[in-house]
């Protein structure tokens, strides 16, 4: 019987985050602030994050302990499997050898629970009382009530309209593990009102639901704020992913050639690549680390490198990123996660640096492939993860028409239990790939006033 | 640390099924005829399933090889974790010990696929080409149409109307994996037909959806139909979950005092249970193994001990069961894979011998269990489980009153991702416990013309 599923024991667990920041040539610019476009001292950011975090935002220490208390709680699903994909590989005839580590059978069924234990251990060490975040898809709001729900911590989700009618079983997990769930744009902020006045309809918008989650952590003394990916912190956290692989693949006598993960705001890519691309940076080696975008929100392939806001209203402190514009409204694809306009600081300048590749698919091949994947391996991806599986594929036959055999990894962020409506599009044949031009980037970037770099 | 799981290699997955049938005192009665009411041999199901299961149903064996074809598929997500439950412990808190099983980690998300799996195998090698079958709340039909998509074998489903149209996404995911599934009762049967004459809006149950999946078996040359409980061999699969959790808890060294599983038909309880009563038929063990069963289905606790059909129509041979009688109809609870109106016939015999136990539980208890155990454990259950988590509960709680200690072991038999809409009813304290009154059961049971015992 060949071995399909590498796996690790709990003690395994690793015991430190990877923090890249240690290892980049080139550390990213630092943070503005929103209105005087002044840099900004860890400080500023006090009001919406514990002290801890704010430390690990800023650090350049190579590796960070993870606390006793969060390596107990990862080990309710923690080490996840690695598989090598057999199936996967005979159905599409390579020579090459797949492996894919499956995020998938955390509680709220992704990797985002890798960063919300943390976050919500930390604030519950400073004695934060509540916590505010945004969820698109559902699935950080679900990570986050699941994680504060554990530390006794009251958690408010702001989630966006669209998702919150069409994604009714998000928001009841939510309900059942305690979260106070809102569709934004509400009326509870002046962020959502503002949006409101001016259209009553707003289906909302990631950026919009940072705006209101933002603004309730500023204005209330007792509660923070938790972002679910972009911020150096939340991918540090995800390196627990990586740091579990690079063992798996050592068990199994194996190292990358290529590692792909799908890319909404990088803490999915910077979770699996992370702790390998040290082995470039440090030892020599040569992975390549691909980050797989939407066709239809293109940041990392086509957008700008330069300042931009994290949300719609421009509270956030102002990153340097890769951007499509902080107001730029994506394609109503179905894989929620990855609608977001920019890529983190980290991200960025790992990408200006040439030190990692971006590509984009569009969402029929994507979903071709989640099918193929759960006709072969048999679990029903999310469309996130989608993007992984198509990609690792794409390559897979480039190296068969190159006549080479390559081992290629890619992280299967989660499942696709809450996803099935968007399956049942794809299966009917009523999906569509939706182009973006040229004009309507350059539009959004050219309304965008904030520091050019 | 402490260590929260105990977890098996894939190397350890057991090589052999075990059949209880070999080491009871006494053996089921044989099945009988539906029309002549005469004993029938293996050959008179010769219609229905593959030489191979008809062997299986009958064997008297201790132990059956599992194929390694078999034993490879099983690897997608076997071994599955067992859980000590220290946060729930520490909830409730007990001097208890409380172990799970976790049969959530399938890809169908239940416990299903372990006989899904060998059933395809076994049809496949003898040259089917369609498997029919029937489905409740969905997990079973899942199941199987994941498991024929593995072996290319078509999947034909009858999936009870009021669950076909409350439960579209279980459908979607049958359909990803390539199935078709109709709304039962339909036009597509003769039994469908009937039903659908005297009752054009009849919700459907599963009684009826097995009489049109035995009926398109039965009718087409080279289609077979699969059951996902209630027979020997379908049970002697599920112990696969048992052998698992032995070689467990020796790694903790531990030994369980008291079994709880919920029961439907009988798989999920004799999976977990079968293997450690085995220590108490053959070693001198005396482990208590309880059936949990819904108060408004209460064929264990207050149904009769005769011969019944499996299914609503009288297709099906008679087996020797406790039961409400086949026309019974229990109230709408949420758990949906739990409301059937007999057990199967091993378990049957083992009740009527004293060698198992079984008490039955209201719906809101069992909400109640679930959301305090998703609450401390993480993982949300489907409301089948939650019978099981509430009587461990019960348990535990007894023994605290006893002032003694007990080791408590469960079966988690699956998730609840698909099943969230009855917690946001019983958030929303919309839920009720329904009783069953003695008149009805009596009605019921005085309906049946079948032979007594």
């Amino acid at each position: 019987m060949k071995q399909r599923k590498i796996t690790l024991t709990e003690s395994e667990i690793p015991t430190h985050w990877y923090n890249i920041m240690a290892d980049m040539p080139n550390k990213p610019l630092p943070p503005l602030h929103p209105a005087t476009q002044q840099p900004i001292g860890p400080e500023a950011l006090a009001p919406l994050f514990p002290m801890e975090l704010i430390k690990q935002e800023v650090s350049t220490d190579q590796w960070v302990e993870i606390p006793d208390e969060v390596r107990n709680l990862y080990s309710i699903w923690r080490p996840t499997p690695m598989f090598r994909a057999y199936e996967l590989e005979k159905a599409i005839g390579t020579k090459s050898k797949i492996y894919y580590k499956y995020e998938g059978v955390s509680p709220a069924g992704s990797h985002k629970p890798n960063t919300a234990i943390p976050q919500a251990y930390y604030n519950a060490k400073e004695g934060v009382k509540k916590i505010s975040t945004e969820t698109g898809a559902g699935q950080w709001g679900s990570s986050l009530s699941f994680a504060c729900n554990l530390f006794g911590i009251e958690c408010e989700v702001f989630m966006v309209k669209v998702s919150y009618e069409g994604k009714p079983y998000r928001k009841v997990m939510m309900n059942t593990w305690g979260a106070k769930v809102h569709a934004s744009p509400s009326q509870l902020t002046q962020a959502g009102r503002s949006i409101l006045e001016k259209d009553p309809n707003s289906p909302g918008s990631l950026g919009i639901a940072i705006s209101e989650a933002v603004e309730v952590a500023a204005t209330n003394e007792d509660t923070k704020y938790a972002l679910g990916s972009v911020l150096n912190h939340v991918l540090m956290h995800q390196t627990i992913i990586g740091l579990e692989a690079k063992k798996q693949l050592e068990k199994a006598g194996d190292y990358p050639d290529i590692i792909v993960a799908p890319f909404g705001g990088g803490s999915n890519f910077a979770g699996i690549s992370f702790p390998f691309l040290q082995d470039n940076l440090l030892h020599g080696k040569k992975v390549r680390a691909i980050a797989v975008e939407p066709t239809s929100c293109p940041k990392l392939t086509r957008g700008v490198f330069r300042y931009d806001f994290g949300d719609t209203v421009g509270m956030t402190p102002l990153l340097p990123m890769y951007t499509l514009g902080h107001n730029f409204i994506p394609s109503p694809i179905h894989a929620g996660g990855l609608r977001y306009h920019g890529a983190g600081a980290i991200i960025s300048q790992l990408l200006r640096d040439g030190l990692i590749e971006a590509t984009s698919i569009n969402q029929i091949e994507c979903f071709e492939a989640g099918v193929l994947f759960s006709r072969t391996e048999g679990i029903i991806p999310a469309p996130e993860a989608n993007h992984g599986i198509a990609e690792a594929i794409r390559q897979a036959k480039i190296a068969d028409e190159e006549g080479v055999s390559k081992t290629i990894l890619f992280n299967l962020c989660g499942h696709g239990n809450f996803d099935l409506a968007s399956y049942e599009q794809f299966l009917a044949g009523n999906l569509v790939d939706f182009e973006v031009s040229q004009a309507d980037i350059e539009k959004s970037i050219a309304e965008l006033t904030t520091p050019t770099i």
